[in-house]
């Protein structure tokens, strides 16, 4: 069978929702295929470095790096990388991911971190929205390595190419 | 590049989902795509004329234009029109959608209104769904003009010919 | 006209959201289309029996069947069947899906469960997602008759045959 392409927008960040996505990613990566997932708005938040250092005022020049006060607020509220999501539903203040979590350690069940961590291993390419990072005052730095840069054209481009595109 | 077709079904009524759907379907209609949105439940409140006139008992006839007490109760509750519409996360009793304009103004990003009427000056045909416009009980005056109004059918005619369609 | 091939993954299990899957489904296979339905997380709920016995600590052998604790509190605390499903939006404290379905018969549209049945009826295929039981400790006794089982590299192979592949 021939190789295809799978194109998947990440716009949530909900611990279940990321989840379904890297598991479509990794079965169709183990398949064959080439899958690209470009993380918007909330899916961003899978991509941030834990322990990435604040970037308050940090960035000079032309002053697009610099973060407005409300960036900083958004950014400092919301989750950095995958440890941290909480569910779409049935949350219950916090309790339900690591609920969740629990339930699947005690079947054996991939974890998200290494769900994530197979994907990248499987040449699953991730792809950043630029201008939701413009948005939200993400800087490639506070990123993970690895990653590409890109808008929607290139989403289109690539969606064009493939015959399965999600939203997710 | 031969021009081809998008669809997209606007369930959501989330700002940021919104956004999103306005994004991909201003980016394709650049690019050349013929572009169709569905809006369905949710996603019709961005049709809805800010200032129409509510339809409380209004229409006669054959009563099907005549709102029940919980249409109208749900009318009433929902947002018209893109200026009203609340994030799908963190959205803080209303303050989470403001707080995103204002970085989105900030950042010069463009308004969820302008991306709004750029793509309907871009071409994107905006379907209002028929079936959810019945169960909702929103009448075509109270929608906002140069829409098309169509069911089910239509949209899988159309997404037949597309080669990317989306559920957002 | 050919017939063409739909898929759906049902990963939410709103009322609302599970509507819109269904609608599509029944008409797409009212053109003839065949169309797969693969329920994943909160989608599993649609398929669960009102009136199946908890298996608290039933399934002996493996152990594969056992359910541990947390499965045990997820699964009391999720809606069996498609009757006690909540809205996405605007829920209310559980009043929104009640709302709905009071509109919708005032409307003549047709009910949740009818649209369920039409779909079967009509030879649309419903899927388990085998992982998500496994997570979320659901048997095959817990589920209704008629479905079948399947992982993500079965929707993936279906995906590939089809034409239009939404994810809800």
């Amino acid at each position: 069978m021939a190789t295809t392409k799978k194109t998947i927008i990440l716009f949530s960040g909900d611990f279940d929702r990321v989840m379904a996505a890297l598991i479509i990613a990794n079965g169709a990566a183990a398949m064959g295929d080439d899958v690209t997932i470009f993380c918007t708005f909330w899916g961003l938040n899978i991509l941030r470095k834990e322990k990435a250092a604040a970037a308050v005022g940090a960035a000079g020049g032309n002053g697009s790096g610099r973060k407005s006060f409300q960036q900083n607020a958004v950014g400092l509220m919301m989750p950095k990388g995958t440890r941290h999501l909480g569910l779409s539903k049935m949350n219950f203040a916090g309790a339900g991911a690591p609920l969740m979590r629990k339930v699947m350690k005690d079947k054996n069940a991939m974890s998200l971190e290494a769900l994530f961590e197979s994907a990248r291993e499987q040449g699953v390419k991730f792809v950043a929205c630029t201008l939701s990072m413009d948005i939200l005052g993400f800087t490639k730095e506070e990123l993970i390595d690895g990653l590409e840069f890109a808008g929607v054209a290139a989403y289109l481009g690539e969606a064009d190419e493939a015959n399965v595109n999600l939203f997710i």
